[in-house]
């Protein structure tokens, strides 16, 4: 009988339904009359819901398209095996042996789709109310120290781009203040191009704050937007 | 000012924050600070996560591929105009004068959208168990009788654990004919059970072909009609 105590402890939450909670890690190489494709097929879309409700309140400002291409960042194998291994899902999956010899365990592909696989249980027994703060949390452990640098780490190179062909030179970032406490501080920041302002922006680093910064500044210079 | 009486009516749900529906109702042609884009990108993965749902719980026996082929053909843009039109989304549609001389309010791709838009914004303002009634209703009303029952319902399935129960054999399924041109080709299968054939059905795949046959052999089995 496995003891799931250290899982539980990891997503903060206890299995209620202990045999949808088996069905959730059972790969199908074990060769059981029951495996966890079916909850990965829920559980991939209610992870997909609630990334996508999270992106859409966090970044009010962006478009569709915009948000299907952080979420796309994130909802992938490579995302969920992130999240797979921090909560340590590896070491609870039941394979076969020769997938076990072949390091079935740490495998992104059945780590994903195992992770995905719990997901659904939880949703199935206890709902999405429940199931969000979990996601999140593990989220944000998992994506706290690159933050969302990452995500939009695309708009300062590309606003480069365009002002070094426009104008022959690159934006300057000007800090305008910050606020806050020292544990929640938000910076304010500015941008210039060829000695005009495009715009300020707030963000909880002056790196966030610059790459949403560059965002308004190419969207105006792509006339997305009205000056 | 749009009275929305109508469309609550059909929807048996009454808005409760009219900027977000009429936001939802906005399509991006209509020239506003605000379109449905973003509501649709919500709607969307709420939409994908009833279906699922509701498919596996109505096909505990089906596996998650059979189960992401159903969803495909339910969760799709015809899928979406369908029910658009279900409850006359059009007339309730924004869109410039450009649109609606180009019949806009009737094209698939506005029409679908804006559902999902619509979708997205009850989501938002009251949450996933109010809105999963709205759906089910909504997929119960638009896909008649003879279609609902063969997508929902494991019809091959059940029908092999009769015949191997009271036969001893599996049934066999025969493709008499395909009929139509390539995009829109229907076939017809005939259903053979221990050497005697129980019908013939057409479909719009081999497998809906398949399911409708195995289905009126379930019901002469059962009793239900008169070979």
């Amino acid at each position: 009988m496995t003891d799931y105590t250290q899982l539980e402890k990891c997503l903060d939450y206890q299995f209620k339904n202990k045999d949808l909670i088996i069905e959730a890690l059972t790969h199908k190489s074990y060769k059981k009359p029951y495996n966890n494709e079916r909850l990965e097929f829920l559980g991939d879309a209610v992870l997909n819901l609630i990334v996508g409700e999270y992106l859409y309140k966090k970044f009010p400002n962006s478009n569709e398209g915009d948000l299907s291409k952080i979420r796309a960042s994130l909802v992938n194998e490579t995302g969920f095996t992130k999240l797979a291994k921090e909560i340590k899902l590896g070491e609870y999956i039941f394979i076969s042996n020769a997938e076990e010899r072949n390091k079935g365990r740490s495998k992104a592909s059945i780590l994903s789709d195992a992770f995905e696989a719990i997901m659904g249980a939880i949703y199935l027994e206890s709902g999405l109310e429940t199931l969000k703060p979990i996601i999140l949390q593990l989220l944000e452990n998992s994506y706290d120290k690159i933050n969302l640098d990452v995500l939009f780490s695309d708009y300062k190179t590309a606003l480069q781009e365009i002002t070094q062909a426009e104008f022959g030179s690159i934006p300057e970032y000007k800090i305008e203040g910050s606020y806050g406490p020292d544990h929640k501080k938000e910076f304010e920041v500015s941008i210039w191009i060829d000695g005009k302002t495009y715009g300020k922006a707030i963000g909880k680093s002056k790196k966030l704050a610059q790459q949403a910064v560059a965002k308004i500044a190419i969207d105006i210079l792509k006339g997305k937007t009205n000056e």
